[in-house]
């Protein structure tokens, strides 16, 4: 069958622009705007090209939502969580300490509502978020010495953003903002104590084992952060259905597809970067614990003066109540077992 | 800009069926298959149209992959596991015995060469595969009575099928193959002692508490299992660039929805149960070995007589072991925290 004159009209030829808040060198979370586009550009037959640029090409990685907002490109892709300098209602989207794992987070994003409140949040912005890429939980950094107690992180002088950096500083560290390629020469001379970055992956190629091995998790500030695709309201209400569709389901792909590589490659990096000298140890319950109390502290003072924030907070806190009871049934006894096969070498 | 008349031959109306294992009473597991077919449309602007039946409506359920196979539909949404009678290489596809978690399994699939692999030993049954959902780990079932030692096992009628039933054989149980709607009436009549289904969600449906309240987690036998799409690889072949990528991406936006739903609906649907008088209990570390060691068993025997089964398992094992030793760091201490404050009711 061949299609009417009115089909042509719902294929325009479009080209967008999309600034990454990543490096190209991390080609597993720059990568996911890449395969994002790719499919966009192969569910719509090569008409609908979004070309991808690094953080810098067009404007610096952390102003990438910005761009979004003002329609100086069409969209992006970043974490929703570095922009809480504007709204800390920013950082849910993402991320809060001691929020929900990936599963959980996706299981919230798209069928617990949690897209939908986001995006009514996103609208003041002039934008619309779709999760496009998860990177797991994180590793809680890299410290120059060995941290046990409480008392150890008072002072600290730690590269470690947004919402996080907040919730430390009530523990008595002072976060640091420092750009990616200035945390090793900073954490050599000792001008910081610690820095956060991923997991193995990515870290392993910044270095940071030579000069600071003791390596700590979780990082209980991320236990499962989505890395959003954001596009201009106004650009993408003009788009053709289908095209929005290739939006949509190009990101959910991504989504899976960024996640899929991360645990395929940190694997591999944990046991090199084991093989290179990193000492991998826990953080202490008692620092996990008063690091909680921080931050529902915070939660607390945010939700008292931000209605929106609080709106999407009791939502996620809502489902993590049931997915953490949940969690510890099928999934979670299958995976101990699973780990201590491991422990005996049996797996 | 105006598409050429190219575009319009690259767009063709198409229509085919698709024969689903499921019934329709299943929302998540069947729903699966209606939200691929629904974005798939989307994406072609309603050009290509794939009709969703339930199980029994053309085929029975667990005939779907033959449907698929002779070409008596162009597709269909089942479980891999359930062709193990003709190659037990299929259970690989879906979920073994103590295999991968869902987010491993993703991972091994997309970017661990799984896909590949398994589409290598799928095309000798004229098919290649999507996967098309998950269920995160499953419960280990109902029981009538309970379960302490692998002595109780001895005799237990279990309905639990396929490579799972293979390896509960060796511990003394009796694998019954029952379909789902006349479960029920046999674990009353006492005709069975036990029966596995799927999870919370599912399992309150067909009422199994009355009968048999003692219901163990977790299913070792699916840690993750993947519900595939399974297209002819003929019409696959066939069909314009732009459609086969609406069929991939669809599929993989499936995969994610249906784990979402899954993990919204089970924590409320396991509280419901515990309501209604569910005795809900771990197996027993003696059980779960025990069950280890008999499904070690059945893989050597199975990799020495079967070089298909071999070289897909080989690639499965080798990431498991790498992928479990990284779960118990960054995500599996951030879960068990997380399960930590929701005993203490923190959270």
């Amino acid at each position: 069958t061949l299609a009417a004159p009115a089909i042509a009209q719902s294929a325009p030829e479009i080209k967008w622009r999309l600034t990454s808040s990543f490096p190209k060198s991390l080609d597993t979370i720059y990568g996911g705007a890449e395969f994002f586009a790719k499919r966009v550009s192969d569910l719509t037959d090569g008409k609908f090209q979004i070309q991808v640029f690094a953080a810098n090409e067009i404007v610096p990685g952390l102003q990438a939502l910005d761009a979004v907002s003002n329609d100086t490109v069409e969209m992006c892709h970043t974490v929703s969580y570095y922009y809480v300098g504007k709204d800390p209602t920013f950082a849910i989207g993402a991320s809060i300490p001691f929020g929900l794992n990936t599963r959980q987070q996706n299981a919230w994003l798209y069928m617990g509502g949690g897209n939908q409140l986001m995006d009514e949040f996103y609208a003041g912005y002039n934008v619309q978020g779709f999760p496009c890429g998860n990177t797991g939980a994180q590793m809680g950094g890299w410290f120059r010495k060995e941290i046990k107690t409480v008392a150890d992180l008072k002072g600290l002088k730690m590269r470690i953003g947004g919402f996080a950096g907040t919730v430390m500083t009530k523990l008595g560290v002072v976060p640091q903002q420092i750009a990616g390629g200035d945390i090793y020469p900073a954490l050599e001379k000792g001008t910081i104590d610690a820095a956060e970055w991923v997991g193995p992956y990515d870290d392993e190629k910044l270095g940071f084992v030579k000069v600071a091995p003791y390596y700590y998790y979780p990082g209980f500030w991320e236990g499962g952060p989505t890395v959003h695709a954001f596009v201009n309201i106004d650009k993408f209400n003009a788009l053709p259905p289908a095209y929005k569709a290739a939006i949509e389901s190009a990101a959910a792909y991504a989504n899976t597809w960024m996640l899929a590589k991360y645990d395929i490659e940190n694997p591999k990096a944990l046991i090199r970067l084991h093989a290179q000298g990193a000492k991998v140890l826990p953080f202490s319950v008692e620092i996990l614990t008063a690091s909680f109390n921080a931050a529902e502290e915070v939660y607390k003072e945010t939700s008292a003066k931000n209605p929106k924030f609080k709106k999407v907070y009791d939502s996620l806190v809502a489902y993590r109540g049931e997915a953490d009871l949940w969690q510890q049934y099928a999934d979670g006894t299958f995976d101990r077992f699973m780990s201590y096969l491991q422990q005996q070498k049996k797996v």
